[in-house]
């Protein structure tokens, strides 16, 4: 298996060495070779080639097999021409990652660290898909002296291809879907409770549907998380609410992510952002890149033992507290990810 | 004092009507005189007249000394050629109201009913300034067979004026202002940050400026509100960032906003919407509404003891557990506004 790896900026490099420690282990037990190939993307590309996403690094991602990537941005590029994000959201573009998926189950033996009680947090078990291609977030800009604009499109075809992907996930998981939107106020969002609406009423009757509001969303997210089985919404939307919910299980440092098309390799990383802060001290959590990775293994190589053991080998770790400073751990992100390792094995 | 009352949906009727009852006896008590003349909005108008804004009642706000608003909205005009949101958002931009107030503390006597844990939400202090006549849900709208459209625009001057009103209400509390964007993705954010940043320099040097991503802030609201003091973000992240605080006083029936322009009424509303599911039980939690009537008090009619009252009534009856069901109480809106009134007398 062709692996493009994109470390990106702050304590990308860091954790993307995890992963490919933890996958190294798993290519031995179970007999796989995994080729890591890596590339520059983000922050750490513009100061090296001077743009956020080189054509090098965007050719190798499309004829990988899945790609990894670490994280991008830092205040260090606050005034460059190009921002770093640019190259993340180029990429996602390049490769038609339509549906980011966000799956958050907390620990029963972290539930203790959430900033919630833990009777509501404990037990919650949802996935998030986020559309990734589309939105405000590649829309047309504008901007004059005085004023500055962002339009916020979305297409029928790209409202009704993730509303699959999330109706596809239900049927394997409780059966359960909420679609979140602003319907009251934004014309995207009508278009979008539409399709939505009809998709379900067409292909997939038998799963529940529900619709919510973004900002009442915010709120039953906090106050019964556990209600939740699939939830889809578009690009911004889904950003600010995965975020949100990702303090749940007590450290975004645990969430893992992937973002995948309607055929190609897919893409795969951490939740948590670049931590400029931390970044090059060993203090990174490496679960959530590690957990990307399993998700890796089981949604672009259908490799679901070897998925199921990172897991487990995860689940472990953390119920033995060998983990890291954000869950109160004394371990550093080098020791962490041995102690994955060793389970696994 | 001359206050127009617009009802609306839901249980919009019930609690303007406890915050009257309030009003009447601050005045009987203070020696004021309050007239209120009730009008139509949002579902309800658009079931009498057709239209979610009749001119009758926008003629009357703008030549009144305050509005009341209860609540709009709900699932029985879904299909309605006008929605009823349309008449909050156009007697919002009829009056200027440019500026957003939502105060958030959290009652020590209701910090155990937060979802949060008590130590992270005791003390809690904030207020949100949020944008209330530009930006996405004031854009261009599209609609085609195949797409939908929405602009997001923002001008120096709407950024400039808001920014102000959040550094002024800094001075007044604890000095501290965080200014909202996602200015890693949006030319509006970009610009947001840039006015920001300079009114700060020429006009507040003295109070403290932090910038913050939405997404991060989504998280950060749970994992430590009580860091933050003014928050000052565009008309839709404020909507979803609000609703989301909402949730960590115990309810979000408890909540009051304030909606002010340069000059001109102000518009004084609960946090809450129309709870069609509760309509006309007598079961709507009136706290949020009579907060709004003090704040309108004190920000309209400079009646600062007057709104004081109000307060202190307020927190008495709720540490008395004089309260709605929401909050676990046994009374309904007009025990429970009684209730407040008796501890005015
Ligand atoms: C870095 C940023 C552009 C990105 C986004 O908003 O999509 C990040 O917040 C994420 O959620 O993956
Ligand atoms: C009803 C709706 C249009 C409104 C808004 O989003 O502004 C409401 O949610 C609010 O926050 O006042």
């Amino acid at each position: 298996f062709n692996i493009a790896v994109l470390p990106g900026d702050g304590v990308g490099p860091e954790v993307a060495l995890a992963a490919q420690r933890v996958l190294t282990c798993i290519g031995d037990i179970y007999g796989h070779r995994f080729e890591f190939s890596e590339h520059l993307i983000g922050g750490a590309a513009i100061d090296a080639v001077g743009e956020a996403l080189p054509e090098e690094t965007r050719t190798a991602c499309l004829a990988s097999d899945a790609v990894l990537l670490g994280a991008v941005g830092g205040p260090k590029w606050d005034d460059a021409p190009v921002r770093p994000e640019q190259g993340l959201l180029a990429i996602r573009k390049a490769m038609g990652l339509y549906a980011n998926l966000r799956p958050l189950q907390v620990s029963p033996v972290l539930a203790h660290r959430s900033p919630l009680k833990k009777e509501i947090v404990e037990g919650v078990d949802l996935i998030v898909f986020r559309e990734l291609t589309s939105g405000v977030y590649f829309g047309e800009r504008t901007r004059t002296e005085t004023q500055a604009s962002d339009l916020c499109v979305y297409t029928v075809e790209e409202i009704e291809r993730v509303a699959r992907a999330a109706f596809q996930a239900a049927q394997q998981r409780r059966g359960k879907v909420t679609s979140v939107d602003k319907a009251n106020v934004m014309e995207t969002s009508r278009l979008w409770r539409e399709v939505v609406t009809r998709i379900h009423a067409e292909e997939y009757p038998q799963i529940t549907l529900e619709h919510a509001l973004v900002d009442s969303m915010a709120m039953h997210l906090i106050r019964k998380p556990r209600d939740y089985d699939v939830i889809l919404t578009e690009n911004m939307f889904g950003d600010i609410l995965s975020d949100e919910i990702s303090v749940l299980g007590g450290s975004i440092g645990l969430l893992p992510s992937a973002s995948l098309g309607a055929d190609g390799p897919g893409l795969f990383e951490p939740i948590h952002g670049s931590a400029p802060d931390i970044a090059g001290q060993d203090l990174a959590n490496p679960v959530g890149m590690v957990l990307s990775a399993a998700m890796m293994l089981r949604h672009s190589f259908e490799l679901e033992d070897e998925a199921d053991s990172i897991e487990a080998a995860v689940a472990a770790v953390l119920a033995s507290g060998a983990v890291t400073a954000d869950l109160g751990g004394p371990l550093g992100t080098v020791a962490a990810t041995r102690a994955i390792v060793d389970a696994i094995r």
